[in-house]
């Protein structure tokens, strides 16, 4: 790294720091490295470690570092692209899914949950917990609002607990004719057993995709899916992921 | 606002604090208020400063709350539903757009946007910047990056520069045969153009949508727009928004 004086600098220190330590991630460090400690990164750009600390949380939130307990502050793999399929019109569970059901539970939904199924306070709404995983990584965790009246027969079928109970509702969910899906992107902060399952500490930003499934004229499941967003780009469109990253490049610009 | 303390709880003490202040938010509080300072709310929740400041990060990622310097901490009003049509194949600046034209300049594009397009360093590509606003108030800015190749006829045409030469690089760009288009969205932090645009500070969190246009089996076109991730929730498919947010009782369950 080189020894630039950030003193003179007009702009706000912690953003031309930012850049400064973006090119030397790119030029100086491999993927996966550990940084210096604070203080010698700080003596080294002539910093306070407040500033210091500013530009690592940038580069943080735009996935060019990690910072993991006991490790320390690592230089992050580029983000995996994650498919988001709009397009895809059918139902979760169907061929090709690949999410993996976990668990399923009869419980009442949070009331923005039951507002949006137009479920009353009295009707069950089974809660379907599944898992993404991808290159190895837990990249995302979802819960699945299906309520009973979406899936009838259920209560004919001895499914046990657990992951099977949550495969017979997706089964029994094909039945439905699907007649669309729409979704919603908007950050949040992972909640404690989301964070849990995505290997994050409670209140990591995460990217919330919310899809309603339509069927019936009315919504028939609602899907709320937690994707870590250090590590993923959510992808959307037919001809696979697009290889562009906010890098050290566009910050130049 | 209760006096519960906290200091016996196991969870970590920002989040149930987090949890908490929630509930006063929607029990006590309505939208556009000022919160109680930080040392009387402190106070208030037996808690240390910096556990509180925890707290109010996270609600602030939520889009739960607003932090505005000269303002104070208030309130944050719903997320606007904000639609990035993935369904709808059309070139920017066609019939029903909602960007604005700002400025348009031919400048050597950062590297990974020419690797994309597939560029060399001496080829031309325009910079065409726009703007989206939603009730109001800036939503998004972006940068459509479009080579001369796509838009040959340009140099014929006598725009001038600005707005005027930015529509001109449109219009030329709907004579091409738009064969597909796909996005990504990913969490990043504002740049200090965009965060100036956008009325935010250069670090803020937002969400940057990278869309490829496809035509003549190649890149023909490529947006990076930036949203402002506090106050926007995007939207993709066809039956409009989802009125779905990770509110509170999503919190709860």
């Amino acid at each position: 790294m080189g020894t630039t004086q950030l003193e003179s600098v007009p702009e706000p220190k912690y953003w031309h720091l930012k850049t400064v330590l973006s090119e030397a991630l790119d030029s100086e460090f491999s993927v996966g490295e550990i940084l210096p400690n604070e203080r010698d990164l700080a003596a080294r750009f002539g910093v306070a470690r407040a500033t210091l600390r500013q530009a690592l949380e940038q580069l943080e939130l735009e996935g060019r570092l990690q910072r993991r307990r006991g490790v320390g502050t690592t230089v992050a793999p580029p983000r995996v692209g994650v498919a988001v399929g709009t397009e895809q019109q059918a139902w979760p569970g169907g061929a090709g899914d690949v999410w993996q059901a976990v668990d399923c539970t009869p419980a009442a939904p949070p009331a923005a949950v039951a507002a949006a199924l137009e479920t009353g306070p009295d009707d069950t709404v089974y809660t379907v917990r599944r898992s993404r995983v991808s290159q190895g990584q837990p990249v995302a965790a979802e819960l699945l609002y299906v309520p009973e009246s979406s899936v009838p027969e259920l209560s004919a079928i001895d499914a046990p607990s657990g992951p099977a109970r949550a495969r017979a509702v997706l089964r029994e969910l094909q039945r439905l004719e699907l007649e669309g899906r729409d979704s919603a992107v908007e950050l949040g902060s992972a909640r404690a057993d989301d964070a849990r399952e995505l290997d994050r500490l409670p209140g990591a930003p995460v990217l919330v995709v919310t899809t309603r499934f339509l069927a019936d004229g009315r919504t028939a499941a609602l899907s709320v899916a937690t994707y870590r967003a250090d590590t993923c780009r959510l992808t959307f469109g037919d001809s696979g992921g697009v290889e562009i990253h906010q890098g050290p490049e566009r910050q130049a610009s």
